[in-house]
């Protein structure tokens, strides 16, 4: 006899506790495991940032330090940033001089603005650095940005090299178990092997060689390797996303505060107001998750060409278009989570800001992925350009609107789109994702076009592109890059959630899961819908908001139980509002009077009761 | 001879370093000093909650406490919310019942949901504490809630009293120099004389006494000291805003990065993208605080009114008035300074997720504004609940819509400007404040339509009010007294910016903060103003995205002399990237250089080197 799913699957996952949360857990659509099963067959695993720039931007004579990196004899750290210059990588002031005489880079710091800054590990532990510095020739010939490994402190004392300057930046808002550093290295020498030198090379006598001819392109390749850490990003902005939102969610479910009437209250997560809150940021939790696997999939595929030393044109396309997605996807996500986690914990109310509830801590530890790894404003201008750069080409050659990954193909048809009217009128007629989908294809194409006839008539009256895209960004090529973003991520999860694997029993639940989000992210362009002619009149718009609202009610009885699908156990969720037991006060209660000294005077008692200072006399002391 | 203004200035402010801000300083349209004193012509005092709550809620017989906390022989605290209570505040579960054999009242707990929990003050130091709870009758009555002055702890040791358990709650987002606790109490007995019997009192022998005939009416007079609370809430917000709109604006006229070429780079200020970012915070910052202050005077005149006895009808409507203002402009302010200190945060890159420079605790800080002395979406459905009240007594008594400070008296004339449209067609028909004036007037009264029908129409489909109220909600009320408050604020600074009090060099600049303020805030309702027919067709919302823009390149030369202007001492902003001087990178440097130990290998680092796990072995410990 083989074992049902259900019993295998109780194996696995324990039951949920009983408790306050009992209630919504039976009024749920669907069951839990079933849908957890379904959910987490696609689990992906991470990368080390040091050790995978030094395996793919270095070559055979690096993979020693590969080796000592698994060993942990050395530990290594990313030095890009300085202290003023991020943004703008081509910019970056640290020297790397070649001396034929000894074989040796000198690496050197010209002030302290060029300090290197920001370097995660640097502060306290990293005993060697990925430094990027320009690499100079005896010559005089300056070959651009390069990275070098540089030994920065001995590992058996971890005191810093000769010439190096190494500390700690201090506390951030958050991510303090970072120890973010500095460095300036004074005419600091290394072997000449210490080039990482997949991209460009220098003979022991001092020639410069390269694979590649163009400078713009070997530029491209060495910043290649930063595209597996947006993607990371995401799914660290997801998690964040879905630990905010499990928190609020079983709060609300436990929080009971007014009622029809004075003798009896209802739980929060009964008023349409909190539902329209949160149960969108849950659903962009699940939409988001989902890209985030699917993109990291794509990744594999990416890299997986790399290494079987694939030099198509797919490839390269393949490339590009996956630096788009997470160009733009690294900012959605990291935004979508950073509000998620502030809307939940006003959403908790005061409790939210209790510091042992924990989203103060997810709100700090999230900020930085909507700057690190590229700022969210400027990465978003890669994935406008991408869109932009068919347009821009097509006139010329005749380039279709195709891509590897097909996320750019339906704009082959955008005059005809742009052309399409929405043509419902009720609620029902927003209902499922489908809808949302097709609106969203319109809205990018308006974009598209709004950006493109923007940045023409910028460079007619203007001249310079650099002009032209900087006065093209606000309200277009910004919008733009978020809308196509928006409609990948819906793309991805209405297919999802309506494919044939779906278990009949959850499809009801993915497809309002799908539904919202698509919507809510929708209703945010509502205006330009309007504005382009997509929709008009007072009851398309009504329509769309009545529907947002349906959904939330279909959604509330389900909401406790998909958050047990994506919550972590409690010690990792670590909020004592949000335990799955949902003993929202007793575990509040506990974990307050917990705490050391909780009951205890002040150190400072006896200088507060005995030395008090005499009416009105602090004002004239001062 | 008389000293000219500029000669008495200088005496009181002195001139503003020289240093990188100088070439924007010099490009500014106007003096900063001049601005300064036409806009600091109108500053405010603050309030103590535990003494102002005894003042306005006791009798003379509570004058001895007012003299103690002044002196500083006790030091006492404000006790409402509960561990399961907040926002409902009737459902408060103290108890104080009445002994008339001791002519004592005994407050007690009934269990650890009741403990009083968030009390500011409390944690560590208040000696008394104004604890509202239920009072209950010999003869088995209850009154509701009054407020009872109770004595938690020992002056002389700080030890707790008989019966009392109190402690700190601990670590908290922000706010951590304020102690908040909680509180039990175990038939704790005070004499009859503490209860605060303003609204309510005991005779000896147990009678209950109450000017008011109405208990609705005496919980809403035992409520009504908060209001001076959530306007103080406001001008904390403004200060926040202001401080973090003055570091990003600094740091983005000194911060460079890209440029026309590789060799020039320009401030970050210069690109449209982070003008369209701050700019409008800044003119934000100016319009709530132009708001703060003007609210603050109509509280003042309120509480002149009560002081010299006033029981007109005029008072109580004034009272209903400031009271809708509070309720709606603390969540505009409180919710704009959050987002403004986000932006700013973002806007100034990793920097400003460093510590040091602030960014952080301005974002904890001002994050509990959102939440206490109520909820900000609780609080918003007081100002629609206000401005429906006209609509639904209309029909009966021909009320009409009128108000002491006459903030809705324009609404009289609703049906006319519902059939109003906006008949500019660019950008320069939106360049002056009072174009969107207009517009905000119309999407008011839209609002209300929508608000009254979708109220009505719940109300007939459910029957209850409270269901019709929660459904009318999103969409409807919550944005009502948003647009309402939006709308006021505009109204103010409009005619603050356009009287003839403002220098003529002065016009120029506040005409246009004035004007970017309104337009940006209303532009977030743009979707509202094409469905309702307010305005149509592409051009329309186009010229409003392109007067916002160019509001944004006039300013920017201005923008860091208006920073100037409402910047405090860098001392007191005390933030490395955002001194007045300028010097970006020396300030920062040198503050992260002072920091100690910033040089020193950690304290383990010799179980770092020496202690290395094995390769793999990790996982397996676990």
């Amino acid at each position: 006899m083989t074992p049902t799913p259900e019993g295998r699957n109780n194996v696995l996952w324990p039951d949920v506790p009983r408790g306050p949360l009992s209630t919504y857990r039976a009024r749920a659509s669907f069951s839990y495991r079933e849908l957890l099963l379904f959910w987490e067959g696609e689990d992906v695993l991470r990368f080390k940032v040091f050790g995978s720039t030094v395996f793919n931007s270095g070559s055979e004579r690096h993979l020693a330090y590969i080796e000592k990196i698994y060993s942990m004899e050395i530990f290594g750290c990313f030095a890009l940033t300085e202290l003023s210059h991020g943004s703008n990588t081509k910019a970056i002031r640290t020297t790397a001089h070649y001396d034929p005489a000894t074989e040796e880079f000198v690496i050197h710091s010209p002030d302290f603005e060029a300090a290197k800054f920001w370097v995660g590990n640097m502060g306290k532990t990293a005993t060697h650095a990925v430094v990027f510095a320009q690499l100079h020739m005896p010559g005089g010939q300056c070959h651009g940005l390069h990275s070098f490994l540089v030994q920065i402190r001995d590992p058996k004392t971890l005191l810093p090299m000769p010439g190096v300057i190494v500390g700690d930046m201090g506390k951030k808002l958050g991510q303090n178990g970072l120890d973010n550093g500095f460095a300036m290295f004074h005419k600091v020498r290394i072997p000449r092997q210490n080039l990482l030198n997949r991209t460009g090379d220098v003979t022991p006598e001092g020639a410069y060689i390269t694979p590649f001819k163009d400078v713009r392109q070997r530029f491209g390749a060495s910043l290649g390797s930063l595209s597996s850490g947006r993607i990371s990003i995401i799914g660290m902005s997801v998690a964040n996303l879905q630990l905010a939102v499990s928190i609020a969610v079983r709060f609300s479910a436990t929080r009971c505060q007014f009622g029809p009437t004075d003798e009896k209250e209802i739980p929060v997560l009964e008023y349409p107001l909190q539902q329209w809150r949160l149960l969108p940021y849950l659903a962009a939790a699940y939409a988001l998750d989902h890209f985030s696997k699917s993109l990291f999939l794509d990744l594999m595929g990416l890299q997986h060409g790399l290494l079987q030393g694939d030099h198509s044109a797919r490839q390269a396309e393949l490339g590009r278009e996956i630096h788009a997605l997470a160009s733009a996807g690294k900012p959605l996500a990291s935004w979508t989570a950073q509000q998620g986690i502030q809307e939940s914990r006003e959403a908790c109310g005061g409790h939210g800001y209790l510091a042992m509830n924990r989203l103060g801590d997810l709100r700090n530890d999230n900020d930085p992925n909507c700057t690190y790894e590229g700022d969210n404003n400027v990465l978003l201008q890669q994935t406008s350009n991408y869109l932009l750069s068919f347009l821009e080409r097509q006139p010329q050659d005749g380039v279709r609107f195709t891509s590897p990954l097909k996320t750019v193909d339906f704009l082959e048809a955008y005059p005809e789109i742009l052309s399409q009217k929405f043509m419902g009128s009720s609620a029902a007629d927003w209902l499922d994702s489908a809808a949302p989908l097709v609106a969203y294809r319109w809205l990018v194409c308006y974009l598209l076009q709004e950006s493109h006839q923007r940045f023409c008539q910028e460079k007619r009256s203007r001249g310079s592109d650099f002009e032209a895209r900087n006065n093209s960004q606000v309200y277009c090529c910004r919008s733009l890059s978020l809308a196509f973003m928006e409609l990948t991520v819906v793309q991805r999860f209405h297919k999802h959630t309506h494919g044939c694997s779906v278990p009949p029993s959850l499809q009801a639940v993915l497809g309002r899961l799908s539904a919202l989000y698509a919507l809510w992210s929708l209703s945010r362009h509502s205006a330009l819908l309007y504005r382009g002619g997509y929709i008009s009149g007072a009851q398309a718009g009504r329509a769309m908001e009545d529907a947002i609202l349906a959904l939330c009610v279909q959604l509330k009885d389900d909401a406790v139980a998909l958050v047990d699908v994506i919550a972590p156990p409690d010690f990792i969720l670590g909020s004592p509002i949000g335990r799955a037991d949902g003993e929202l006060y007793k575990n509040l209660w506990n974990a307050i009077l917990q705490q050391r000294g909780v009951l205890e005077r002040a150190a400072w008692w006896p200088e507060f009761t005995t030395s008090k200072p005499e009416a009105n006399r602090l004002k004239s002391q001062l």
